[in-house]
C-alpha cells in the first residue's frame, strides 16, 4: 500500500540557513521552492535519490508547524510515503482503524494531493501519504 | 556527497507490534532482521522503494536508544544517507566544523559502515552516514 518514501519532512526555524547547510555543505540538491500559504509554511525541496528532504519553515505563528517548534525544537517533522491511489489507501486505513488527521485528501505541494495520519496510529510518526500529480 | 536516503530510523518501544503495523497494514515489507548486541537494539529493516525503515528497539535500559525513548516516547529518531567513501564524507564534515558523534566509522546493520553526526549541526536532525557493503 504505502510505496517508496516520497519525503522527509524536517521543521526548521528559518528557512535559508537550513537550506544552506544541505545544500552547500551536505551536498542535496535543491529543487523547488513553494510557499504553502494556506498552512503557513516556506518550503524547500531537496533530491536525495529517489527520495525528497522537505525543509518547513513557519511564515506565521500559532500554525502546527510553529506549534511544533516551540514544543520540540527543530528536527524531524514527518514520513511521506507515495501511494498509488489516495482514496482507496485512506478507505483502508479507516477500515484498520487508523487515526486519520485528513479524511479527505488536501492539495499538496507540486499539486501533490495528500493526507496526515495521526502519530498515534504510526509508532509515534506523523505520516504523511502522498499522490503525486500526474 | 550524501546521496539517496539509505534509511529512516524509528524508536519504538516493542518491535513486534510495530512491525505488525507498517509490514501487515501499511505493506511496506520487511526484509532484514537483526540484533545490534553492542548497540543493545533489536532492528528490523522494511523496504519502502530504494530507501528503507528501520525500526529500532531497545534490548536493555540504560542505552542512548532506551534514554531517546524515555523522554520523547516512539517517533523518528534519525535519517541515513549512503555515502560513497564514509572516511572522505568524515573528513569533509570535519573540515566544515560539523559536530561529529562518531569520529571513525564503526560497523552498522549488514555489514555496512557508519557514522553518526550532532543534530546540532544538522537542522536538529540525528544523522548517520552509511557506506553499505560492497
Amino acid at each position: 500500500m504505502f510505496q517508496r518514501i516520497d519525503h522527509v519532512g524536517i521543521a526548521v526555524a528559518e528557512l535559508e540557513p537550513a537550506l544552506a547547510l544541505y545544500a552547500e555543505e551536505f551536498g542535496v540538491e535543491l529543487v523547488h521552492r513553494e510557499l504553502l500559504c494556506n498552512g503557513g509554511v516556506d518550503a524547500a525541496v531537496l533530491s536525495a535519490g529517489e527520495s525528497q528532504l522537505e525543509l518547513l519553515a513557519p511564515l506565521v505563528g500559532g500554525t502546527a508547524l510553529a506549534r511544533f517548534l516551540a514544543k520540540r525544537g527543530p528536527g524531524m517533522h514527518h514520513i511521506a510515503y507515495q501511494v498509488d491511489d489516495i482514496e482507496a489507501t485512506l478507505a483502508t486505513l479507516r477500515a484498520c482503524a487508523v487515526s486519520l488527521i485528513d479524511k479527505v485528501p488536501r492539495p499538496g505541494i507540486r499539486d501533490s494531493l495528500v493526507a496526515f495520519v495521526h502519530p498515534s496510529s504510526c509508532a509515534g510518526v506523523l505520516t504523511e501519504i502522498v499522490q503525486t500529480a500526474s
